[in-house]
């Protein structure tokens, strides 16, 4: 039987692995290698370097273009799906032409995978096309949501309180109902545009576990300005972004 | 200066530990290792064999009891603000008396130090006192929640959607407006009193990461009476329980 690893690899700093994804990669005859084209992306770097460091030769790396999302659709939940199922006819292709039976193929999934991956979905679509047939575990990671947290030494969650987690497009709306809650996936600085913004306090965190780590917290309403700029440098510095941050309401 | 690690070390098995947290034990002169007196306590072990497995020699165990909580009063965070007070006296002894200067010692906590932990807010506590003086890091490890998710293969957040992580106290608040639910720290199996329980899948996952793991799916209407019955027969097996558990929302 064909054997898949959806192997989470951590938030950018190679020591994020876990034992469990050492030995996974070890474990690995074939490396599903997908991207976008962003050929020099330091993320797609660090990929290929815990190949390096961990996998047992002889393996194989394959490579191959992840579909585009149409970013321009207004519909975005629907635009998602029909990327994921894009990319469940790249999957069985490789997994029928580049595995062989009794081989292991692992994919490299960024942070852990239980957050705003599709990889272990788009395996599931692949099964239930029926056209190849293969066994998948998921080893899971470090996500950038424990980073971020542990970057900034607080907890996420107070005592006997909820955690929310969203994307940056969700944000105001889980506002009036939430104390705690970490944003991800936000390209327009959802913070700074944040209702009862006086009310909070923000923990940013950018390029998490990178050498490029930056980290800010305050009052929002003290430190939104500067996040910006901070922000807009630095993508404009290294041609791409990741930030993730926590939101903690302090007053009410 | 006396440094303090914070070590995340995983949901129970071994290999989740991080190549940062190896790294952190490793690096260590002395462990303070709190218990509540449950000596045969698995979870317990399982923080030994990892410091006989990594630390290196010589080093120091320095066993304390922890603090007991007040499980009788109804004031819940009340009770807790005030276990972690006391706790903060235990650790500032612990670091004053058992840890020299430029020495390192190392906390290790389960799961990751992020999610309804409170060693992180403890040790502010202890500097804000200015008892005594130290610097500390935080090593971020996988949560229960990562372990869960990857076991049943699942991932936590759908496209374009919030997850939300609660206690069991609290998830009847949060049903109205969620779809997906991690609740933790659940003693009364919440999910078989669920409101619009004819809506919801569960996830459940009990000894996660452990030899004696368990998981259950599917309809909450369908399988929570297994879960329940599960439940207590391996929690008087062993004498102690934690699981943790998605609610997904799939009809409304
Ligand atoms: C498609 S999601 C994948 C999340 C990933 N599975 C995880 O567990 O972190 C990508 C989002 O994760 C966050 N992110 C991932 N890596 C990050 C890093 N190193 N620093 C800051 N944010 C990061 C950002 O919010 C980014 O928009
Ligand atoms: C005090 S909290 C600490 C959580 C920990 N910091 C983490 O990241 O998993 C304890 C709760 O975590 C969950 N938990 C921790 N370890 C678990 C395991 N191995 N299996 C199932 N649930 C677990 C249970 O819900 C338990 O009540």
């Amino acid at each position: 039987m064909k054997r898949i690893l959806i192997v989470g690899i951590g938030a950018g700093d190679p020591d994020h692995l876990t034992l469990q994804a050492v030995k996974a990669i070890a474990a690995a005859d074939v490396f599903f290698i997908l991207d976008k084209g962003e050929a020099g992306h330091d993320l797609i770097r660090l990929r290929q370097d815990l190949v390096d460091a961990h996998a047992r030769a002889p393996y194989r790396l394959v490579k191959a273009r992840d579909p585009d999302r149409d970013r321009t659709s207004a519909a975005y939940a629907t635009a998602v799906q029909d990327w994921r199922s894009r990319r469940a006819g790249v999957y069985e292709r490789l997994i029928r032409d580049e595995l062989g039976d009794d081989e292991t193929g692992a994919f490299l999934v960024w942070g852990d995978p239980s957050l705003y991956d599709s990889t272990p979905a788009v395996l599931e679509e692949v099964l239930d096309r029926g056209a190849v047939r293969f066994v998948y575990d998921v080893v899971p990671g470090i996500s950038s949501v424990s980073a971020l947290a542990a970057r900034h030494r607080i907890g996420l969650t107070r005592i006997a309180r909820p955690l929310h987690i969203t994307t940056g497009r969700r944000l105001a709306l889980e506002v009036p109902e939430a104390d705690d809650i970490v944003v991800m996936l936000d390209a327009r600085c959802a913070f700074a545009t944040l209702p009862d913004a006086a009310e909070f306090e923000i923990y940013w965190g950018a390029y998490l576990g990178t050498p490029d780590e930056i980290l800010v917290a305050g009052a929002v309403t003290e430190v939104a300005g500067q996040i910006r700029d901070v922000r807009a440098a630095a993508r404009e510095r290294k041609g791409w972004i990741m930030d993730t941050y926590l939101l903690r309401r302090v007053s009410r």
